[in-house]
């Protein structure tokens, strides 16, 4: 068995909702000798969960009590072998996610791995299951104590985007447009860029209001929060150019100007990432201690069971994931 | 020369900004007998200006007093042969272009015109020119007196969208919601989707917030006014369906579960829109008691006397025109 260099990325990996299609996917994604040639794979599951998975997805998924080259470490699990309802929502499905969510950061503040990976959660099941957060990454930095910036970012190939509010109601976002958020929003975003290797990230800042408020007319976020920050990240030496009015903005980015984009509020980047295959894409939950990433997609509860889930995104998340430690 | 039959709709075309591609698109657009054939075209332009668009375009344009199906009318213009730089945003191109609007509205209330196309206008030269409205939709409304209910529609071949709200600030766009409001647009777009050929139109609402606001997690827009809109206007007979988060929604439009979508501000609906080829699409002037439609692309500085321009959005803005006279 080969020794955990420090040079091989360590990986908490979660089965995510195990009743959606996340424990075919990481079967498929740690079966793949590829993968674990370059990092060790710690699954929050049992033995039998591993098997089972594997047997789903029609995979072979070797096990030792340390990870390698050769084999996966399956950490088990809380509440591992715990009956979950195959394709349907339920608390039961809730519950172990985040059960294994709390344990792959407690895997992490041990210090024995340098990255999570978790496969699709459903927020539904979360909800009934008790967390009371606006969305994971709230989640996530209460339970790390960590206070400073986070930023949901959304990866599509060759477009990454941050938010500077996200899930608050659209009457508050205005509001919450500061100079201050924006170039935070901006370095999360450069950081996660020029981590997939992007030499010099090209940022583009989007406008709030519609046509980027036409010089005041329609809105002045424009002019006293956003371009000042705009102003303020170049004097850092970061490449970021706007306010751009977003609706032409999203053009210009799926062309190639820009490899990332800044947005004011969630349904300004959603749009247009959905609209852009960001079902295919991998989130990232910028701004914390610790590099966390997941497909973007849900539990697929319609195929599960099928071994047909495609490990695209999955092995996307993985790649981001691995990038980040890399290059931290 | 063939009568005007009242069944040949009566189309008022201006040439737009001339210091663009209008003039070009409107020789080529009148040039077509096809077109001739089923309409009657008042050009708010002179005859000699008709010929050198026509040259410009590679194209005959025969002219007559009276328009048929052999020849369109010329009208003349206020500022007819007034030179206009070609190719830049000058006051001048302004003030033909506003002029001009002008006149075919004045053409449409004295009852010699059923509808009115115009070609692409520069904003720049408008505002250079005096126009100080928020945008053409309330200048139009203004100019007619108009105090009715009235929204910008776009259409992209088996998608069109009206707003709720438009060229106002985003921090102002939450309170402008009601479900007075919100039915006023769905109406509008019923009709104008109706007008298309669509025999029961199927019309998705958007949600205001992100994720539809989860049940009043983020705010209440869709509890409090947009569903019981979309009740209301189910009662009415009108197939609405919603409010639905707008940025998986646009994905299932594009799908075609639905041909119209109604949008609360600018840019929900027109990140989507533009990325899935606005550029090529039309922009209705909705709820005005005249028709008008106008290609959804710009003046085009770059290839003005090319003779290269495509007619395919000002063709289009004609149908859209044509169908709304034929089935009011």
């Amino acid at each position: 068995m080969s020794t955990t260099a420090p040079s091989r990325p360590r990986i908490a990996l979660t089965l995510g909702d195990p009743s959606g299609i996340g424990p075919e996917l990481v079967a498929k994604l740690v079966a793949d000798p590829a993968n674990r040639g370059r990092v060790d794979f710690l699954v929050l599951a049992s033995e039998a969960e591993l098997a089972a998975a594997a047997a789903e997805a029609g995979v072979e998924v070797p096990v030792a009590a340390a990870a390698s080259a050769d084999a996966v470490a399956a950490l088990g699990s809380d509440l591992a072998d715990a009956p979950v309802d195959r394709g349907r929502v339920s608390v039961e499905g809730g519950r172990r996610a985040m059960a294994d969510l709390e344990s792959a950061l407690g895997v992490y503040e041990r210090g024995e791995a340098d990255a999570i990976v978790f496969a699709p959660l459903n927020k539904q099941a979360l909800a009934m299951a008790g967390m009371k957060h606006e969305d994971e990454l709230r989640w996530f930095a209460d339970r790390l104590g960590w206070t400073g910036t986070t930023s949901e970012l959304n990866l599509v190939p060759g477009l990454t985007t941050s938010r500077v509010t996200s899930h608050i109601p659209l009457s508050e976002v205005a509001s919450c447009i500061s100079a201050h958020k924006v170039a935070e929003a901006t370095r999360l975003l450069h950081t996660v860029v020029a981590a997939q290797g992007v030499e010099r990230p090209q940022l583009a800042v989007c406008a709030l209001n519609p046509h980027g408020g036409e010089g005041g007319k329609f809105g002045r976020e424009e002019i006293d929060h956003i371009a000042p920050a705009v102003a303020l990240l170049r004097s850092e030496g970061i490449d970021a150019h706007g306010p751009f009015p977003c609706d032409t903005l999203f053009i210009r980015a799926r062309e190639g100007d820009f490899d990332g984009v800044v947005t004011m509020y969630h349904d300004q980047g959603q749009i247009a990432m959905k609209l852009m295959g960001f079902d295919q894409g991998v989130t990232v939950q910028g701004g914390l201690p610790v590099p966390i990433a997941t497909p973007a997609h849900g539990t697929a509860h319609g195929i599960v069971g099928q071994g047909v889930a495609s490990t695209g995104p999955t092995q996307r998340a993985l790649d981001v994931a691995v990038e980040l430690v890399e290059r931290a």
